[in-house]
């Protein structure tokens, strides 16, 4: 799905470090929050308040999960799941562009 | 206005300039095209199609538009006008998060 319809954007971007990670909100049709955003190259330690499915649509990245002591690489075209009330590691490669949906 | 409501959002980022400025496309209701961008401190050179109107959400840059030999300071809350097929200068000083307009 190359476009999202029907939905609500909050115009004021989501900046975090400094602007190396980036975020949109968008509220869908049916309530339902996702966020796209951009993500460049580093290393950076996010928390979650909901279950999150990280959708990557472009880049190269290594994620440490909750619980695990293995980094697994993610890149375009593949997601990841981050359950709600935790916290993950990332190392971006490269420029990432992501999709991020909030399962509450 | 804080939310942009019933647009298509193109899910994939446009990316510029290795990721330091960063933006997605809406189609709003009426047809019309904006841009929500994130544009980290450097110096850019971009060129317009269609005329363009810069709404500055946040951030400080100083723009240099064509024809002109002065370049004028920008802050969060104000904006500036491209003219279509023209090209223009930016010095950004801190993250700047715009809203572009397409006249067309």
């Amino acid at each position: 799905m190359t476009e999202i319809k029907n939905v609500s954007v909050k115009k004021a971007a989501n900046v975090y470090f400094d602007g190396k990670v980036t975020s949109r909100s968008l509220t869908l049709e049916d309530g339902s929050v996702q966020s796209l955003g951009i993500m460049l190259p580093g290393e950076y330690e996010f928390g979650t308040d909901a279950k999150e499915i990280m959708e990557i649509l472009s880049g190269e990245l290594e994620v440490l999960l909750p619980g695990e002591d293995e980094w697994r690489s993610i890149k375009g075209g593949e997601s990841f799941e981050v359950p709600g009330s935790s916290k993950f590691q990332l190392k971006i490669h490269s420029v990432t562009d992501y999709c991020c949906s909030y399962i509450v």
